[in-house]
């Protein structure tokens, strides 16, 4: 929640601009228009013959629950390169071969999610630091009880799906409150 | 550029937090990270016949010059909410039928372009606020050297290739500095 002008320091006011409909934050001493947008998650699905790579999350939200390597992209890099980055950090496992595959809304937490499948590219592999654990899991092995997200269980319920007919068009989603 | 806390006003310090490998504007007042992201563009190709619609824009940059209907996705809507929106904004035009066509990676000015194909429903559009006028082209009547930006010349180029073949399938490309 913005309150402050980040440029100035001077408090803002809450007012919709001149041919705008929504209400932003506006510093009437800068003139700037502060406006909140939507960030951009980023990850993938690192495939390992016939196993897929999931990381044990050492951090909250979701403390000790299973993941998919995903993380906010940042500045200056492509989606593509921010999953292969997150994967890096999270599971210090190195990945190529990235396809986009999944493309969720959650609107009401004003995230998009990309996911890409990926080729893991050895198993030297080790928890980030902000993993537990890292594992390798065949589908009867995913621990569907114990996943983070929606997100993440949307996701892997079709790529298994997409797997057995052997065909992964991109697609996309949305992603409800709970 | 943030050099002022959003939240309480003090100026921020550029430092590299603990566990991070970047460097952010912190508040050591708030105990608050200031992360800045690369934004989400959502626009369509919108098609009614053989044709396409393009918007003159009214607005810098590139002011008088033809551009598809796109702009910044806001907190509270989905990439294909955000694409009808934006071209009910810049053309007062309605489309259906949304599919996703491009993902474009501007990441040297952090934007991420996210376009649709769609279908006009009506042919009842008129200029928007940011736009000087709104028109229907043939292929052979595109203003290719007066198209606004290297991402609608790029999406509509593909855009006529894949129509040509007959198949639009969803693809990513990078846009590179100019």
């Amino acid at each position: 929640m913005i309150t402050y002008c980040s440029n100035c320091g001077n408090p803002t006011v809450t007012i919709t601009p001149p041919g705008d409909d929504r209400l932003r934050q506006v510093c009437r001493d800068c003139d700037i228009i502060h406006y909140e947008n939507p960030k951009v998650v980023v990850g993938c699905i690192p495939q390992w013959e016939e196993k897929i790579l999931l990381c044990r999350r050492s951090i909250e939200p979701r403390y000790g629950r299973w993941t998919l390597p995903a993380g906010f992209l940042e500045i200056g890099e492509t989606v593509a390169e921010g999953a292969r980055r997150e994967t890096i950090e999270e599971a210090c496992a190195r990945v190529d071969n990235l396809v986009a595959y999944a493309l969720y809304n959650l609107s009401f937490i004003g995230q998009v999610y990309i996911m890409f499948l990926a080729r893991l590219i050895d198993t030297d592999f080790k928890p980030g630091h902000e993993s537990l654990s890292v594992e390798l899991f065949n589908e009867n092995e995913i621990p569907w009880d114990n996943l983070a997200f929606p997100v993440v269980e949307k996701t892997l319920k079709k790529y298994f799906k997409d797997r057995k007919i052997g065909t992964f068009p991109f697609f996309m989603g949305d992603i409800s409150p709970l």
